[in-house]
């Protein structure tokens, strides 16, 4: 058993009736890294509009373990999760899909997290075979997501937790050097004072306000290139 | 124009061929408390499929507004998102869905995602538009999402952030009092002395282990009543 990957997590989809929403919670998984899916009584199953909408998940589709038993597709988990959109009877631990990942995740050992029917989700007594019910925190007056796009935020924060140390943001390279920054603030002030637009007798705040914005935008090294390319430019003319 | 709500936030769909993915969209638009949708020369619009997959979120579909350019639908938003798969000629700054929610919700102007066509996405020329690409971290080898998965993950992170105060793990009550926990510990001590499973002349380390068992589970008031019952009619036998 793999060790914190998610290759742990598998996803049971419980009396699907239109099979477009096996394809597309396929796909969903997917793009997210997922492998391992299994079916509790699907209306149809294999069908072609469940391998048209996986667009590409196919191996999903065919790998995917398929049970007349609820409970017997449960028996080899440690940990089961299942999604619910409505509050229930008896108050049951909920947790955010974020908490449901942070939880899942470092288990060394299978994790079901499951999801009932598109129009009345699990039942109860489906639900006593969880440890928590996972809830997508919905607007109350429009609560129900379909299955697919629940498996699709669900396995969207998997895949962020698992990825949680990774750098994500801005591909950009490092902001240019205070060196070089300085070198086109010069080649900028000179260039404003030649064509008249900077007086360096009464300078004002004009540097002052060009230096905030650049330094805000966190030029990179090619971007000073190409200005002081058309700064030189200017100078030329 | 509201300040820090979701209602500043415009989901614009461009070139979309399959009318299902713009009413798919819609409700996943909803169910996080979107409103604001704009479609850009959509293939098919309306239509009855759109209708179908909305699945009641036929408001967000009725007041969409159509527009035949792009640069046009843009006109009057502050920050402009664009959701990208792929990587790109040119490096353009990168977001995750989470940092995307988080620039964009407090902006107190107009804001706009904007999601492209189904095989294809944003051209090059429509990305300049983009203050910011987001970017969902997909698989490397199964990278394209759903265009309308892709706009329930944004709309989730959105409406995570909008909510990122608010406590949601565990709807259960507050645990037992130390107090009530020791009136059950005593009360489980005598009834395992009566039944003869516990010797008090030899206890070894049973009121321990389950101690350290029920404290875990931090039980509630009720279910602390459910077990003294239960004590208490094992006592009466």
């Amino acid at each position: 058993m793999a060790n914190n990957t998610l290759d742990n997590i598998h996803i049971i989809l419980v009396g699907i009736t239109h099979p477009g929403n096996i394809g597309a919670s396929a796909r969903a998984m997917k793009t997210m890294g997922l492998t391992q899916m299994r079916l509790v009584r699907p209306k149809q199953f294999p069908n072609a509009e469940a391998t048209a909408r996986a667009c590409g998940a196919d191996d999903i589709l065919f790998n995917a373990q398929i049970f007349d038993s609820y409970e017997e597709s449960l028996q080899d988990f440690h940990l089961v999760f299942g999604a619910s959109a409505r509050q229930r009877e008896i108050s049951w631990p909920v947790l955010t899909p974020r908490t449901c990942a942070e939880q899942a995740l470092p288990i060394q050992a299978p994790v079901a997290i499951v999801f009932g029917r598109e129009n009345s989700g699990l039942t109860n007594q489906e639900l006593e075979y969880c440890n928590y019910l996972v809830q997508i925190p919905s607007d109350a007056n429009f609560s129900s997501l379909n299955v697919a796009a629940a498996v699709q935020v669900i396995a969207y924060e998997l895949r962020m937790e698992k990825l949680k140390n990774t750098k994500f943001d801005s591909a950009l390279p490092s902001p240019a050097s205070v060196e070089n920054m300085e070198r086109l603030y010069k080649h900028l002030e000179e260039t404003l004072i030649d064509i008249k637009f900077l007086n360096p007798n009464h300078p004002r705040l004009l540097m002052r306000r060009l230096r905030r914005l650049f330094n805000r935008t966190q030029l990179i090294d090619s971007e000073v290139n190409i200005l002081r390319g058309i700064l030189t430019a200017t100078q030329e003319k």
